[in-house]
Order: structure tokens, then sequence, then C-alpha cells
């Protein structure tokens, strides 16, 4: 497996995009917002949506389609408007909008699926995105895969893309994606979109269950501000036109090791975020307990603004891991800031490491571990600082 | 009952406090930081502690002498070290302080509890305390409400205090009392000490109910961060000198409100927090499920920064109620700013209506009423802003 440089959704064989600015993002005239994701052949399609119980209107329209038809020609996504709490209008725009696309690709019914990001609440301008399909499928083209991840941005600060070449006995397949998110990221992957495409061969069953496996890891474990979007989608694209049917566990490592990369480019883009942090939390009673202790640590403010400070204030991360509620015995408790033994017992070794600490906290990428020693639970997330950039961009906001 | 001006923990009879600066707060010199509030009779005392599972020296100490004793004749408070994840010697410093102004008041064993706030894991200044035990007990006067009240600060901007004057027909009793707390303010209290006082004569058992009636709809519907810290506490002090035996009931009202004024004190008080916001979630399946609902709303970093930035984008609370991962269903939510019906239905009532949702948005206090319409639980919570503010004092405080 090796990483190809600038890979992006249309690195496999078959793939095309194309953008255009149609000014859905209002006063932010001329940047991209408006894009078209398609294959020269129908792609099986696996897909993984928000936990919220609300839902935006394209993904209530693309989850009741996904029941029966798993075959698609083309995903057209757009920026500056989520078509969320639009009620009937907004489903019925999004019919009215992939009927639009289906005719000028002349792909037929129930071929062209959409995914929004931006705004919750406001109308989609509806003709603005009709209007731009045939140029849309005019200029589709294999190398626009930048264009593409440029497109879908809302606050991210740069885009995002990662892909995989696959060598094997019978020649090589791609997996390659698009990522954007950068605030509202989330257990449950809030405001985030992903498109992850392949030219592997690979029937809808399975491509469903390696992008759920590729999930837990990645995207579900990552936090910026602990926030879940109505629009957080995952797809994953396979048209099979490498003509290799895959060793599913490669195709997993491959599927898992995209979804990894482009999950950490979120966090490292969260919004005024200056550090990554990893949180690793061991020897908890079992996993789940791990876990919620691990996003308890990663998502408290004062936590964060601790990592922003560059302060080694390691009394807040054990009281974070007390109001966590799990299963903890304080004289128990070890942590270690990168391999920095820093705290044992519950208790700081010596007062004087808080000088070595301080230097470790000026570092770009921190990793915190603790190790509660009663019992076989593991977990580790990553997450970002919280910066008065992350107040300045989520006071003024809105597309 | 009628609300006195300017009272504070001293404002019943027989009560009286004392403050020094003795260096706790490192280089915050002069800053008082260790005060002692005394009974010239013994008090019985309720108290409710952190659910912090790390909880802090002095409430181990504390938390097992009140499973036996229940009547007390001070109280020593510091800030600038919380005496949280100090290990044995933590504990043992405790006795050692306690014992030392039990000696100088002269009241016997188990005589004085104790309260710390302020930085996590760092062994306590003991010699500084006990230095300062015949000072504090000298200036003891009923005069020193405001010197307790400012003592008892870490990041909190101005000091709190609310009392009242209970009418009977057997003459009056006085409930008041005093809190500190601006961060890490959540459900479970965070960070948070308070002190109310009464000169109401009251057994234990009584005084403990009244309590812990008193802090469900006050300290524990309140949130600024959503940290829960290894000390917070509330005590009630009860020390019978009015020779009133209240009604229970109008008791329970007097320290219901001071308990209410107080914890919205805190809110107002918030770090960095330029707005003062009201949840109400009604027809919630039931009452839990709107409390999980005004909490998840609360505590959501784009929604309490769309306040700071003055936006009424209701699109992020109606996330926020989807993202909560309570039963709701999209169609029925309606929505009101103060007294403006915004949304109906689960979408704006018309989009003309963001302009005067705009201007309510620009209020010091803000009052958000979200409708489930599906059953008949309801919460009410109590919030403020996210600012620049919040980042710069979480980013730089270590006392």
């Amino acid at each position: 497996m090796q990483i190809i440089n600038n890979a992006g959704v249309c690195a496999p064989l078959g793939f095309a995009a194309s953008a255009v600015s149609a000014y859905i993002k209002g006063n932010q005239k001329g940047n991209l917002d408006l894009t078209l994701l398609f294959s020269e052949v129908p792609f099986k399609l696996a897909a993984v949506f928000t936990k919220n119980s609300i839902k935006a209107a394209p993904l209530k329209h693309a989850i009741e389609l996904l029941k029966t038809n798993k075959e698609y020609s083309a995903i057209l996504v757009n920026s500056g408007n989520a078509n969320a709490s639009t009620g009937q209008i907004g489903l019925d725009s999004v019919f009215e909008m992939v009927k639009s696309y289906e005719d000028a690709l002349e792909t037929g019914e129930n071929s062209v699926l959409m995914s929004s990001t931006g705004t919750i609440g406001v109308q989609m301008p509806v003709n603005k995105v009709i209007l731009n399909a045939e140029e849309l499928v005019d200029e589709l083209d294999d190398g626009n895969s930048k264009l593409f991840a440029n497109a879908i941005m809302t606050t991210d600060t740069t885009s995002k893309e990662f892909g995989v070449l696959v060598e094997t006995n019978n020649g090589a397949y791609v997996v390659s994606g698009a990522v954007k998110g950068a605030g509202m990221i989330a257990p449950h992957m809030a405001t985030m979109l992903c498109f992850i495409t392949t030219d592997a061969m690979v029937n809808e069953n399975n491509l469903q269950k390696v992008l759920e496996n590729a999930i837990a890891p990645s995207f579900n474990s990552i936090t910026v501000d602990n926030d879940m979007s109505t629009n957080d989608s995952v797809f994953l694209l396979a048209n099979g036109m490498s003509g290799i049917i895959p060793d599913m566990e490669q195709f997993q490592e491959a599927v898992s090791l995209v979804a990894f990369e482009l999950a950490k480019m979120i966090v490292k883009d969260g919004e005024g975020a200056t550090k990554f942090v990893t949180i690793n939390v061991n020897g908890a009673k079992d996993d789940e307990e791990a876990k919620k202790c691990a996003f308890v640590i990663a998502n408290s403010p004062l936590v964060k603004t601790m990592f922003n400070g560059e302060d080694p204030n390691w009394g807040r991360l054990i009281a974070s891991v007390g109001a966590s509620g799990i299963e903890c015995i304080e004289e128990k408790i070890d942590m270690s800031f990168d391999d920095l033994p820093y705290v044992k017992n519950g208790i700081i070794i010596d007062e004087k490491l808080e000088e070595k600490a301080a230097i470790i906290m000026k570092n770009d990428e921190i990793t915190i571990t603790i190790e509660l020693n009663i019992g076989e639970g593991s977990k580790t997330v990553y997450t970002c600082d919280f910066s008065k950039d992350y107040i300045t961009i989520n006071a003024d906001y809105r597309t």
C-alpha cells in the first residue's frame, strides 16, 4: 500500500468532478459552492449518516432511496446551505434538484444523490443549483479532485484529501477521498462530509461493513467541540473499474487508513485549533468506560483551553476523569505527557517535572496517556485546543 | 419574606467572619485568600458535595466527619489551592490545619471544617494557614460578611451575596449566604462553594432535606462550561439563635430563594459571560428527557457562541435538540425567543421574523422556549454565552 501524492476523489479510474460558484454562499461571492462527483459506470454506494434525530432534507432523501437502490452515477454536493429544518419544501427541493442533474447527465431516475452543508433553517436557492446543471456536466474531468475538495468547504481553512494505491497480484486499485469539516466535529461526525472513492470491485454489503469498521477508530474517535450536525455523512463509492476483486482484509486496511488520515486532518483544521492532542485512556473497567472517559476529557473546555495556554495543569485532566462518572480509584491513576511519566498513584511524581511537562506542552502535537489500572478497557481519541479564534469563527459565522 | 440589602453570611444572629491574605494565591499577593466563618453557638450543618469521583481532601475529611457529627463552630475556607489530588499528605494537612483553628477558637475536637478552592494537584502551604489562626480568631466580627465573600473568590469578577428576612408570628429569622464560582459550573455545581447561614432553629435531618430540595432548581440547573470540579460544596448552617422554629414550607421557600439568586449570580459572572440565557424545554416525553435536552443546548459551544455573536440562528438550537438524543419529532417542534413565536412545526414561521429575533438577541437577558409537543416533561436551565474572554481566562489561569 502506498500513499499517492495529491490524490483526491478522482484518483481511482472512472471518477470525474466539476465545480462552480453558484452564489449559494450569499455574500461570499466567487467561492466554489456547488460540485458534482460522477463515475463513468454506476458505482455501488455505502453510507453512514448523522445520529442527530433532526436530519437534513438530502439525508432523508438518501436514506429512503438507499433502502432499495445501491447503485448511482453521481453525487451533487453544495456548501453554504444545509437544507436542514426546511420542512416539506426542503425535501421537495432535493427531488427537483436531483431530477435536473439526472436529466443533464442522462443517467435515469434515482441515479443521483445530494449532500449539503452550511446554514440550517434556510430554504435552498433551488434555481441557482438547477441553472448550473449543464455547466457542471460539461466540465466533468478527472483532473478536478482539488476543485471538488475546495467546493465542499465551509469554515475549513484548507482542503483535505488523502489516497492510497494498493498493489495486488492482479494489478493495483486506488482508495482515495476528500473531507470537509472543522467545527462541530464530535463522536458522531458532526458537520462533516466525507467522500471516499475506489475502483475496486466490492459488493454493496461488504462495502457497508468496511465503511462502518473504518469509521469507529477514525471519524467516531475525533472531537472538536462535541456538537453533532444535522448533515454529517460519510460515503464510500466503488465503481469496480480496476477490475480487481480485492482481498477484503487488505481493502479494509486501505479504507481504514484513508478514513483515519482524513479524520486527523479535520482535527488539525479544528476551528481555531493550534494543537493536535491524542488522549489515550487505558486500564478502564471496559472499552465503553474508557471511551466515555476519553471523550469527557477531550471535550472539556477547561482541558482544551489548558492546551491552548500550554499549561501542564494535570489537575484539570484528573478532575475530568472524575467528572466522567466512570469507575476509577484516585490512588491508582497514572498519567504521562508524551513519554514523560508525570503522575503516579493519583499525585504528581515530583513537582520539578512540571518544567519538563511545560516543554512538551509547547509542541504542536501532544499525547496524554491516562492509566486507570483497574481493568483492560482502552480507547484513543483525537482532539484539539480551544482558542480565541474558535469564538471569533463561531460567533460571527453565518454563511 | 423580604430581601435584605447587602446581606451576607453574617446577617443572621450569632455569625461572625474574618479574612486575611495568607499568600496562598502565590503571585496574586495582597488578595484575601483565607477566611473563617464562626458562630457564637454551635450550628447544625447540612452539606451537598460534588459528584466528581475525585474529591478534594477537605471534602473527604468533611464527608467522613458528617457521618457522625452534625454540629460545628466554624468553617475555614481558603482560595488559591484546591487541596485536591494531593494524596495522603493533603488529607493529613486538613487535620493539621483544622486542629490549629480548633485550638485557637477553643471549641474542642471536630468543631471546625475546611473548604478549599483553587489549583488542583499542589500541596497546601500548611504553615501559611496555621500562622494566621490567632489573627483570624481575633478579628472575627459580624460586620465582615463582605470580607468573607471576597476571600472565597478565584476567577470571579465580583463577590456574590443574597439574604432574606422571614417574618413569623413569633418574630423574624434570616436566611442569607455567599457563593463563589464563575467557571466550571455544571449540573453538579462545579468549582462552586456556597455558604448559606440562618438563625432559625432546624434539626439536622430537616436541614439536609431543605438543602437538597433547594439545590435541584438552582445550583443543579445552571451551567457555564459543563465541567464539574473536585471541590464543589454547598453548606447550610443553622445556629438557632433567633429562637424561632420555622414553618418548614416557609423555610424551604426562603432557602430555595437564596440558593436560586446565588446560582443566578454565578451564571451572570460566568467566565467571560456577556449574556444570561434561560433555556425552557417543554412538552418532552418526561422531565428527565427535558433536562437532558436543556443541558445539551445550554452546553453546546455552537449555541453559546451564537449568543455571543447575537445571531438569531435557531438552526443551531434545533440541531442541538436533535443531537441530545431525546425523543422528538422535527415537525412538532415550536420555538420562541422571549415572547416572539419564531419557529412552528420545525420551520421558521416567516423569514422576516429574523429581524425581530435579532433585536431580542441584543438584550443582556434572553429566554429561549422550545416546545417539543410530545409529552408533559419540562425543565428550565440557566446558562451564559461563550466569549473570547472565556478562553483568555482559562488559557492563562493558574493561581
